[in-house]
């Protein structure tokens, strides 16, 4: 490819983006911003894109059949799943003016994920225990109504993803396939560049399951997710999941005071509230009020700094969902304004959930169940039974250790590269899709769903693979092996010699950036090669005489070469 | 790959759809249709896509560099142009529910094609009279808000483009380009299978031109096009544009008879009126009024069996746009109800048009311009005076010749596969897109457009090749080139041999679907074969002994082979 003839070129100055992977992939070419999170592939974008996408392609063909869904689905589809009414990154489509309304007024789903469309596909197909397993594929455009899109390539409104689809006769063998779709990713992540760095997290299962899902994280600086590892047992958690023992406080020698109520009206943040009272943050108590699906109110507790992990709170309180309570039911139980409420004295309907981290503290204070006031000097076994049980239901922060190893756990950032989800029959039970045994029996179907975001991960390459310079692509990613700098081409003999090198090149089967522009100078082409990255870069000039002069992106070191070393060198 | 893993297989009962491809395309599980306009392409149907979108992708890599823009886009983009409010087909997206509407309520136009994204996407790069001219295509899904989709692959509501736009500095550098992009095209369609029958027709060019675009249409008995071609020039047109000249009818020795207005309440219909005057329909007349965009009222006539061509009488007429007019304007001119509307009598400031089909008729009738009554025995240079001009403003029919050879047209059925559109300034135009020439003077910039649709020529290319067992796909474009067929396969020996074949030919970098089944009769087999449609069948069974059979998708002759003749058979 000439350079001129690139549609997209390098650019001297670029808005800066939020994020690395906008401004770099902009600055060298690659992509151009049409809106927040939406993006046109310039000549080099495609290029990288496309070779992503083959990779993952060529190692899911390994585990299931290409196809190909429609966009643009019927809405009763999404209704069977109860799913059309709920997911809040759904858009549907609407004719766009008077003459299309006249001309076809139904409205589509605009597809964000495909389960619904799938499951019902396979049904037409796939009834007999001998179909299965199975799995299909496809690697899609995919439209979400993200209401912040300001990382570039990580988080769009519309983007580029692989996602496949498993059906099992029985939940052992969606686990087997499971087990071995890991391995599967794990290699895609491997050719992509980002084997060393990605690690499988655990992650949240969904509301229809207390089971995890897995999350395939690369550890990044710039990631926006955080894990925690625990190094004993060698596992990673997203920070949503993480089991978490916060440190114990111990303050030694403590007098047991005697507890009173103290007055602190909108004071209501711990920080604010432990400044107040003069006491540390890991002595206050910060307790919110829950309803559940099923209609129960709760109270659950944790320490000052900490906040409530909603998931692990509903697993163990055992619903499928609930929310913060309305500021009347809190009135209700608390007897008090939103704000001030606390673990004494809660009605005896209303069970109280404290998480590990109120343990082991003497003369702590709580909400007062009472408008502005505040306990301190609260002490278990006296002011409130001791409790029979603690639980870990905050989100995990730096600092904290696995409650199974007492490892203090390594805490870093990432950024997901890929997730595999098992969805049991969740799907196939809205579609009412079952299999035929052996026994003529009808039986229920297991589902799995595995996704990798393909734009994402360009993204993501970016974020780790680049230096103050610019980008440096991974070889098999590169959107071109060689940029083939030519200079001094108003020589006629030097532009015959570099359009020989890059003839040969092509002829070779190896891509080639040719940068074929006569009235730009060394310096610019040097950074603009620099800025877009590609694996080898050859100059052709002057100086370098009868050979080429090779670099390797990120690499100092420079060899002069004749074409025939050239072609060994780089093939 | 296995048939056993295929995802989708064929079928022996479907629904008979209204297209032969919608119902070849499902019986033998290329495709499955989520809603009318809208289809799922299985295992097979996605590598037929495939192969389509990656012949036009290298022919097109021959005069354009590839991008990819997104699907969704600002709603201010199409204001620019002015189609948001007017193209009937535009769809736009919105939040599927209130979640989704809290979150993000923004509305995105969902693209039909892409002027209003790469018109401000060049106008980015290149403004420059040296960076001109360049063109950038994409392969991508496109969004139609079709009312009727009935005709499979042919028209969806969803469907695959690959679409082209060429930016110059001067018509004569658009209309080279526009000449280079018919070569182009011309091979696509020639990889495709498609070479001998797909023509280039004259179509319309649009409201903005008086200039004609060109259609690569494909003859095709089931076609939903009709051509016109003049063989005297070896031209073909688009019915919708090509000139026409009734056939004269000639009634001999006629004496001239006096007019007289006729009593016909009702009768409006020109084949009924003939009946109930007892004259031939030729001797009827058509007269229509028409309100122009600059607000003139005028009336066009045709010879009874025509219709009035709109496109040609707005050229004509010298307006940018026309329509029929309202019944009230029918009345205010006519005087009568509409149904009525003659040639006699029209008010001075109602410009008359006559078509050329009109002429050289006596005693003919036309509307009395009053309520329920016709004019009979209406004689040119007696009853209104004879025109100075006669125009071509009907829609031809079979019959006609061409106005410039006097050749009878031959009128066939066909199907467009391709379209290339001079848009000249007008996208540009809207943008305020502009370059600055060698003299420092900012000048306009003129566009082509060139549509390729790969789903639908897939569905045109069932249409073309097949026969009453199946599909006969063209070689580039099948989803395998072998069909290898084991039979007899419960003997372990045959099962061995038949997967030695099926391995050497992977191995030989040969696509081979293996039909593996073990339960299935030859005799399904075979007819599945046939249905399918890959170019060569080969079978393993006991009968063929140490040898393979080959045989020819479409042909009788088969062939008794061992592997080594076979791969260079194949080969």
């Amino acid at each position: 490819m000439l350079y001129s003839k690139m549609f997209g070129k390098t650019k001297k100055i670029v808005k800066e983006y939020n994020s690395i992977n906008a401004t770099l992939l902009q600055k060298a070419g690659y992509i151009d911003q049409v809106m927040a999170g939406t993006y046109t592939y310039l000549t080099l974008g495609i290029r990288v894109l496309t070779k992503i996408e083959n990779i993952i392609r060529e190692e899911m063909n390994t585990i299931g059949s290409e196809v190909f869904m429609p966009s643009i689905t019927p809405i009763s589809l999404w209704q069977q799943t109860g799913r059309f009414d709920t997911v809040d990154i759904l858009m549907k489509t609407t004719p766009a003016n008077k003459f299309a309304l006249a001309k076809n007024d139904t409205e589509y789903v605009l597809n964000p994920t495909h389960e619904e469309v799938v499951t019902p596909l396979a049904q037409k197909f796939f009834t007999s225990y001998k179909d299965f397993p199975f799995a299909v594929y496809q690697i899609q455009t995919k439209f979400r109504n993200e209401p912040r899109v300001k990382s570039g390539l990580l988080r769009g409104r519309e983007f580029r993803m692989k996602d496949l689809y498993s059906f099992h006769t029985s939940a052992e063998d969606l686990k087997k396939y499971y087990e071995k779709s890991k391995e599967v990713y794990t290699r895609v992540f491997k050719r992509l560049g980002l084997g060393k760095d990605t690690v499988i997290a655990f992650a949240s299962g969904g509301s229809f399951t207390d089971d995890y899902s897995h999350e395939f994280q690369t550890i990044c600086d710039t990631g926006e997710d955080i894990l925690f590892f625990d190094k004993k047992k060698n596992i990673y958690y997203n920070r949503e999941v993480a089991p978490s023992k916060a440190p114990v406080v111990k303050y030694h020698d403590e007098k047991i005071l005697p507890r009173k109520d103290v007055l602190g009206k909108g004071i209501i943040g711990v920080e604010e509230l432990a400044q107040y009272l003069k006491i540390p943050v890991e002595k206050t108590t910060k307790t919110l009020i829950f309803e559940t699906d099923d209609n129960r109110v709760i109270a659950a507790a944790v320490r000052g700094g900490y906040d409530v992990n909603e998931d692990k709170l509903r697993k163990i309180v055992g619903c499928k969902a609930l929310k913060l309570a309305s500021a009347e039911t809190v009135k209700k139980v608390t007897k008090a304004e939103v704000g001030y409420a606390g673990i004494l004295g809660l009605p005896e309907n209303v069970a109280l959930y404290l998480d590990e981290s109120v343990a082991n503290r003497t003369n702590f204070e709580t909400g007062a169940n009472k408008t502005h006031y505040h306990s301190i000097n609260v002490n278990f076994g006296r002011d409130i039974p001791q409790p029979e049980k603690f639980y870990d239901i905050k989100i995990a922060k730096e600092g904290d250790s696995s409650p199974e190893t007492n490892e203090v756990y390594e805490v870093m950032k990432a950024s997901e590269v890929g997730n595999i989800f098992p969805l049991y029959t969740k799907f196939s039970e809205a579609f009412n899709y079952k299999f035929i045994d052996k026994d003529g029996q009808s039986k229920p179907i297991y589902m799995g769903c595995y996704g990798i975001g393909s734009s994402r991960l360009m993204g993501i390459i970016v974020e780790k693979y680049h230096d103050d310079r610019g980008i440096i692509w991974p070889e098999s990613v590169a959107p071109y092996k060689v940029h083939l700098i030519g200079l001094d081409m108003k020589d006629e003999s030097i532009k015959q010699r570099v359009r020989k090198v890059y003839k040969t090149l092509e002829e070779n089967g190896i891509e080639v950036l040719f940068d074929d522009r006569e009235e730009t100078t060394a310096g610019e082409k040097f950074s603009d090669a620099d800025l877009i990255g590609i694996p080898y870069r050859l100059v052709v000039s002057k100086r370098t005489g009868d050979k080429i002069e090779m670099k390797k992106r990120g690499q100092k070191e420079m060899k002069l070469l004749d074409l025939t070393e050239l072609l060994t060198n780089i093939e």
